[in-house]
């Protein structure tokens, strides 16, 4: 007889701190961290999952958790799973792991989820300009449907999907994004703009062991220090997938990803409940905690057969993102037009962040038209 | 701050017989019916059911279950829920019940389901006198997806929904469904065409204590014997909803169902996880067990003002069933024609069963050609 | 370099009748009604069509033509259109003949049409005991939308399809059509219902020289007498695809229909800006005059190899419809359950028929609340 | 009775040059550019319109006209269109024009549109550092579908709209749009890139009399010469709409426009047959001329209440669309991820441009894998 239901690999306990869970986080990506549970191709998986931020914003009506968030701890994510073939041999390098999500959903008695605006004092985000304080609104999920008590009468169906799934890089691969990052911060001001440079905004957020948790990896081990010092930020997304923010990569859906290490070493985590085109519009998604069922293939040898390096090394890949069936069907569709022209007047050349910033500002106030105030619609 | 989560109403251990769960279950429509359950206007609560067989159809790959149905049991109904508005303050009857569903799915852990034509013997289907034997097919579950090892190479995303959802009948409007099957048995002949007459075939399942599960109202007492045979089956969908077998009734759908008795008791059950344009449609859906977590709504005096008698009294009325937003994207569609000429070469007059029947006929032999027998596609 | 463009095949002057169209037009099904025209496998074609009465009704604001239409004239048809491959060798019996809709939509400057239900008298419809009287509403077309000066505040987006797309048939297929319609008519009554033989409806419309119209056969000669007793009427759908109705079978839809005779003979009319699931919920369709853009591919030998006999000979078989990929997004969906108990309360036996009936009544009671009459919602 | 069908308010004679045409193009945005005719509120007309080149780009296989195009005469708009309301009143500045398009498509005759990339000595595009050479594809139209002979075994069903629609801007918009254009180019180097200053990549397209297309204003005249000066460029979108490109904007799309000078001086031009997502994924639309059928509403004092300004004046606003309720559903669907690291190997501070260019190479390189060369994907 078959095999069916979805087998627990990661269990996690929302009580618990993300380094006290029963299969312990981590928020870097490393070869070098070790997995901590195992899947064959085929069987169905759950993988459960904590908010982002390992639970440090909470349910409660305040914004002080979003004001004082550390940002050197995102993004806490389950795994690394190990993928073996029916055989139990291993993902190897050059393989193409292929994931299919199955299912997906909140952790069952943890149905909420947040959206916010960082301080600017802490970092800010995309609409810091316009928005320099912490905002915060609870959603509540009804199956389906989010409603949140902050921004009353609206209610609508979401598209639920893992904001992060990767495998793990290789040393060579790490060695690349590290030093390529590094450059980028030594000596980015030729890729900056004049502006950005008398503005001082950082580059890039290079390894650094403050706020590094790397699973059964004990915290103040050398073995710990050493891999803190290198392991990569979970913040940008890169060849192994990562921070992809995909809003339809939902039920169904099947991510095509690299393998760079022995068993592929598979993590998730960043789960939202819903996200606009583009995670900083309206600024960002519906954060939660969740779980993923999960279904792997091993395509033997299909990194180079099916993904072209597009750099200097074979390694220089990219993931590839089949979108499933499922998703809400809505009644109305607006379009906002932006145009690389700041909010003083000034044009800028070509700039396809200011006319997204300035499109999405322009949906901001059509939306404050029915009452809302703007810190809710953004 | 505000409820989230589903709060569990009706539990369903499926290792126990339907009359052995906490909360017993019931298979027929009766007022006396006691509620096993209540629920609040506004809270999301959990019903959890068994399949319509109540578990004598089990995954072991054998058709005798199939076989030895008894049709006098189905189907087993959670419930009665008695819902009650914020004050404590049941439905009444005149009322309109707005139910929604937030979500659906498997049980956790029993994530199969199957598909069966009836043997001709047992009471036979809508192909019955081209499929006379029993068949069964097995089905699991992985998220969205279903699969049968009866029926290699076929996968796909299903629209899962409960095939009865129903408050319960006040004893004037049973009366009159009693009445009205009496009179189809007795005096039916002239709504029969002649060749039925000659095949007779069973014109209405009047009440029956055979195979009746009446929930808390204990089998033998005098009370379950009255209500035993005042009770109506549940394969007729009513006034009242039932067994409305409306493929796209999934999540984030609405169903607004008249109130006759206090607390309006709703009852439901027959989950599916997938379902053809109509129920007999390729032999009916994908039988299963699971849960649904719903959301009522009490809409005062709403019977009279939204639904319009549709007979000689107030009660003859029909639910309204609002289809949610989310269903799967299909990439191919076929249509096929039936028309009303039977397999001899017979023609008959605008018969909208045979011409449905020549068209499902026609799909059956249809897939054929792609190497599936014609069992294995009904 | 590459043709491109409809070529014109067919063209309608809607200002004259259908005999005195250049390429006059056809309302009966036979192999012997000569093609008009001739189209290759591979081009893209336009046929034009004239509205299913051919004029008879008009857009002015009355009922009269609606009350006297004449029920011998339906369906006006465009064609017969001779189909040959790229070397000029016709299709041939036992063919495919795969004719996709490339493009379609009302012919410029007659953007209307019309909805109505025919009075009692003159034949009735399905509602006919509900709504005994005829009525008439008139449409006009806005690209997608259509409303209508008699429905105020009712503006949708249609799916314009041909109701009628066919082959010819064969003299043999015709005479099974003839034979089993002239058995229905005088045998008729083991299939009626009892109290359908009380009241005496028509079982069959058999062929009859009244109202026929053969194309360039001209009237009143021997041969046109001939063949006006043997052409089988445009109502039913029949193996040849003909009165299919499908609401679906628009843009970019793919129909295979079986070939009978040299050349295929492929004719087609009964335009509907829009229709309901089944021609007779809410009356029929919008009714129209149009064009079709097809295109045709001939598959050699396929009828035998696609599509499977459903009767005792290898001419019963069924056309398969393709849908084609466009569809409006609608943002509300109600649906209406109707069960088989009569508006008296009388329960009649698994009747689709009354069932139906009760689900499009309901449906129409409905709308009433929006302050529509019955007859507008119709 | 009521009107219907569109009324022909600008026709278009292919053969002909765009300043032959009956009522003569223009290319350029000013006040002074005479309406060539007028349409009321609430009747559907009809604007035909050249490709974006105005036939400088022809359907011959070579690419030479692509290579020698001029990008002074870009976009050739149709109109300006005075719109009045039904009592003769024309839009005032500070109305809201609601332009709804009711249907949309190629000329009759013309149903052929082309890809290209530019020469890199021409100007180039979005790729042109890896596809440096200009090239050239014509797809030819089949109803919903297109093809070209340059891309074997592609057809596919494209989403047809207007790259271009805007209202006419007023003197005191256009002098704000001139003045920051001219800020741009003179002291743009801050908001550049240090690596674009070293590649001297032009920085706006300002007013030129060279290519300039007035409609009805002679050329050589001095009034032709004092627009011409004055007169603004068609390639940037601006508060007046103008080249939108939104590959939704379809049949059922509602655009409302900020009305600048009386009359509102509608413009449209530069259909496109399909378009991905941006106009620069895959090198551009599908170019084509064609037609629109038009229904506008005048809602008076509507820029104020619906468009709130997002600079210094009260004309800094921004347009709003409303996305029709057709497309085509699509069966497969793949994401890909791009990420702000270019070919090199080197990374990029938060460059979307960056990274949706190697989004797109990535998507081009994976189509390469079915055999079509890089070019073909482009």
């Amino acid at each position: 007889m078959a095999q069916y239901g979805a087998r627990m690999v990661v269990p996690i306990d929302v009580k618990k701190k993300p380094w006290e869970q029963k299969l312990p986080l981590h928020n870097r990506w490393h070869p070098d961290i070790p997995a901590v549970a195992e899947a064959t191709v085929g069987e169905v998986f759950r993988v459960e999952m904590v908010d982002f931020s390992g639970g440090g914003i909470t349910k409660d009506y305040t914004v002080k958790d979003i004001k004082n968030a550390d940002p050197s701890i995102v993004h806490y994510l389950s795994g690394p799973i190990r993928i073996v073939d029916k055989d139990g041999i291993p993902a190897k390098p050059g393989d193409l792991l292929a994931v299919e999500i199955c299912n997906l959903g909140p952790l069952p008695g943890d149905e909420w989820g947040f959206t916010a605006t960082f301080d600017r004092e802490n970092g800010g985000g995309f609409l810091t300009d316009h928005f320099p304080s912490a905002t915060k609104a609870i959603w509540y999920f009804e199956g389906i449907y989010a409603y949140s008590p902050h921004i009353p009468g609206v209610r609508f169906a979401g598209l639920t999907h893992p904001g992060i799934v990767g495998t793990a890089p290789s040393m060579e691969l790490l060695n690349i994004w590290n030093e390529r990052e590094r450059q980028l911060e030594e000596n980015g001001l030729h890729s900056l703009k004049l502006c950005e440079v008398l503005h001082q905004r950082p580059l890039a957020n290079l390894p650094s062991t403050k706020g590094c948790v790397l699973g059964k990896i004990q915290e103040g081990t050398p073995e710990w220090e050493k891999i803190a010092r290198e392991a990569a930020r979970t913040i940008p997304g890169r060849e192994n997938g990562g921070n992809c923010d995909i809003k339809n990569l939902s039920r169904g859906s099947k991510v095509y990803l690299p393998v760079f290490v022995e068993g592929a070493n598979l993590s998730t985590g960043d789960m939202h409940f819903s996200q606009g085109d583009g995670e900083i519009s309206f600024c960002g998604a519906i954060e939660m905690s969740g779980f993923l069922e999960l279904k792997c293939e091993i395509i033997r040898g299909g990194m180079k057969e099916y993904l072209t390096p597009m750099g200097p090394t074979p390694l220089h890949v990219n993931p590839i993102f089949e979108i499933g069936p499922v998703e809400p069907r809505f009644s109305e569709w607006l379009v906002f037009e932006g145009i690389s022209v700041d909010e003083s007047g000034r044009q800028h050349y070509l700039d396809a962040s200011i006319a997204y910033k300035r499109a999405v500002l322009n949906a901001i106030d059509y939306l404050s038209k029915f009452g809302y105030s703007k810190e809710q619609n953004v």
